[in-house]
């Protein structure tokens, strides 16, 4: 217990570090009844205090060097809420070394650094704890190093990005194109400015590479994590999965196979049937199958100010009480503690896969696209092709393409693309074909 | 830490024990690396060894008399899966007198007796944890007391008894009769032979005890809580639901109003639209509604011997690590240090409904019904009924009966009852009116 050194010093006051001190000041009361604990925020530590002021808190918290938080000896807790991996990584470091436990909602800092910060924080016989850097309110990391502690894990699916989720959501609702979707996201407050991190998958990206650590005991490369955003991502394919039967989601799967893990971050089409079919708007949820629970799933929003803050509290409130360090110190699951993943490529992974190939109306070609599949021992499952409605009639001098759409049994991603790329180069083909893995419902083993 | 005091006596080998055994046993090895803990199974205590037997569990486990595993003073921990409320009780007694920590799955017990036996935990210094006593492998126990404790919990809705949820999806998906489907539950090995304890809504009705009491740290009495279960549930509503955009569920709803809390069990028609009506066939999900997190939802296998094992030996682990005493001594949310709940009757409720009046086919008879509702204040929002189309000619000499179907706005329950007490009572009704509650999305407050 830390007894009289319980302070807690807030380092950055942002969207989460503002509605987190928000909590915890003007929650005391109720905080202190659910956790047992007087909750004590001494410190706001930010270059710029114009947020902190907004919100009305009060000056003599405010504190623009990190120093003199960490010099007092009242402080036991900093709650790091910069973002990003240079100075957020810096702070952490620092507050390590001096002796304080740190809580993070940083998904970046812990995806690159988590194993050696960890290593850092046993050193000095404190603790890190990161509830909020994975789909924000859901406790979802404690699933994993407590709830699910008796399970084996064999596979995480996450729909761990908001801004992906709702975009996703107005092209199959509304039929919007992904420009449109992306510009509806920007003014519903719901994608930043520039949303690169978001849409290219590379957040998805961070919070796998922390859960499938913590699932399969293992250390993840984060460089070696195969990423695909829904940047790229045609309408006419979102289409076709409802015609289908599918929903697109942008999943990030973390899945142990006899070969090794395979981690990815890919635009996926997944079974109306499976229940995160149904996660829409700016929610997540992460599916994750043990050997013994079988299937749960863990819902709710997954970024915002409040929903993070939340998960930041519960960690801050563990750590005063000294309860997390009994995870910290006795579970197995810390990536400090283990060894290397053996991680696959995405050309070592099998699946299911959906292809359209724009091909010009020429006789044969699809003769000629079965048997190029058929040589690199892909079984085809459907084929879908339509009759042209006289559209494109403008531009009469041009071969008339139509799309050829195509569901393969599962195959070797290797022996598609090498599919592909030949079906590519023939004369009758019009342009880069587009693939898709198609997931499906993970079974149950039930020990 | 528990050190030299870590072994453990199970007491009930029936399916839960039995998976549980079978777990501490066989995944000894995942266990120890996962927990950083030696599980060790010291004791299976049954009055009949044929299931361990069966089971293949070593002879030299197999203890007839409780006593020996209590007087053992390498026994740290007694895990109570007899079920029921009265030998189970002596047995959980008995164990936290000898100073047993002690680990249950029973529902009943705690609904009845939580307060009483965590207060005599607390007076042998040992603790009471009971993740497996609702919702099976779900780990949503953990979530009131560690992952959402930052927040003020405002409601919980839960589908938490998957017999009833199988027979439910079968009436909507199959349109089979309530008698069909329950004859496909017993078939399937998903309902008792006798189905009572399940389909009155007995057993949600404790797991909503036990969760309402941590939601909102206040003292449930179990038989203050109004319980309707799915026996009396007649295919035409659940057909008529569907036409009105709705699916039938048992929902066990704990919701924190102004003038109390409000428990109650009842078959509910909920929008297509909340993520409760995806949870179709033995599923399970708890959504709780938290002033920071907003909606979370919590879904899974709730029963069978594996899941529930899984969160049986969830509670083991944070048990033998100390972990769990810090949860059980630290947080306020138990019930033996709380007062009692200020729980509202079903008269007091306030909702929406849904009401089915069967009447002769004779004029003004609307116009009747009309005017009761609107003298009790209660405000109708849309009406269905339809022609004959010829039915029951048979029965010529009988009048003609058809359905009325009638839908309120938030209306009181007081009011409901008297308004349908009058117009059951017209000459024009030929049997008792069919009343369904409808559950609104719970907004979210999100701080």
């Amino acid at each position: 217990m830390l007894s009289r050194k319980n302070k807690i010093a807030l380092v950055g006051c942002g969207t989460v570090g503002g509605a987190t001190a928000n909590l915890l000041l003007k929650d005391r009361e109720l905080l202190a009844a659910r956790t047992g604990q007087s909750l004590d925020l001494a410190y706001i530590v930010d270059q710029d205090y114009s947020h902190a002021k907004e919100l009305g808190f009060p000056a003599s918290l405010f504190e623009r060097d990190l120093q003199v938080a960490l010099d007092d000896p009242e402080v036991g807790i900093v709650v790091e809420l910069v973002g990003g991996t240079t100075v957020a990584k810096e702070i952490t470091e620092r507050a390590l070394e001096a002796g304080k436990h740190v809580v993070t909602a940083n998904k970046a800092l812990l995806a690159h650094h988590g194993a050696d910060l960890i290593e850092t924080a046993r050193a000095n016989k404190v603790t890190v704890s990161f509830e909020a850097s994975c789909a924000g309110g859901i406790p979802v990391i404690r699933a994993l190093y407590d709830g699910l502690v008796a399970n084996r894990i064999e596979a995480l699916y996450g729909i761990v990005n908001g801004t992906c989720n709702y975009i996703l959501t107005e092209m199959v609702h509304r039929g919007a194109t992904y420009a449109d979707a992306l510009k509806a996201a920007q003014r519903n407050g719901l994608a930043e400015a520039d949303p690169t991190l978001d849409v290219s998958g590379l957040d998805s990206a961070h919070k796998i590479a922390i859960m499938a650590a913590l699932a399969f005991q293992r250390r993840i490369d984060f460089d070696a994590i195969p990423v695909q955003g829904i940047d790229t991502l045609h309408l006419q394919d979102v289409m076709y999965a409802d015609r289908l039967g599918y929903v697109v989601k942008l999943l990030a799967i973390a899945h142990q196979e006899e070969a090794g893990i395979s981690i990815r971050v890919r635009p996926s089409f997944i079974s109306r049937e499976h229940p995160l079919a149904w996660v829409s708007g700016p929610f997540n949820a992460v599916s994750i199958y043990g050997h013994a629970t079988g299937h749960t799933m863990y819902y709710g929003r997954g970024a915002g100010g409040m929903p993070t803050a939340s998960a930041v509290v519960s960690d801050i409130a563990g750590t005063a009480a000294g309860i997390y360090s009994g995870f910290f110190e006795n579970r197995g699951v810390w990536p400090d503690q283990v060894g290397d993943a053996h991680q696959l490529s995405n050309r070592q992974i099998t699946s299911r896969y959906y292809v359209r190939i724009m091909v010009s109306d020429s006789p044969g070609t699809l003769a000629q696209i079965s048997s190029i599949f058929g040589n690199h021992r892909i079984s085809i499952a459907s084929v879908l092709q339509e009759e042209l409605t006289g559209a494109d009639e403008s531009h009469g001098e041009e071969r008339q393409v139509v799309p050829v759409v195509i569901t393969v049994h599962e195959s070797k991603e290797a022996n598609m693309l090498a599919a592909l790329d030949e079906i590519d180069s023939l004369d009758a083909v019009a342009a880069k074909s587009v693939m898709i893995n198609i997931v499906d419902e993970h079974p149950e083993s039930l020990g």
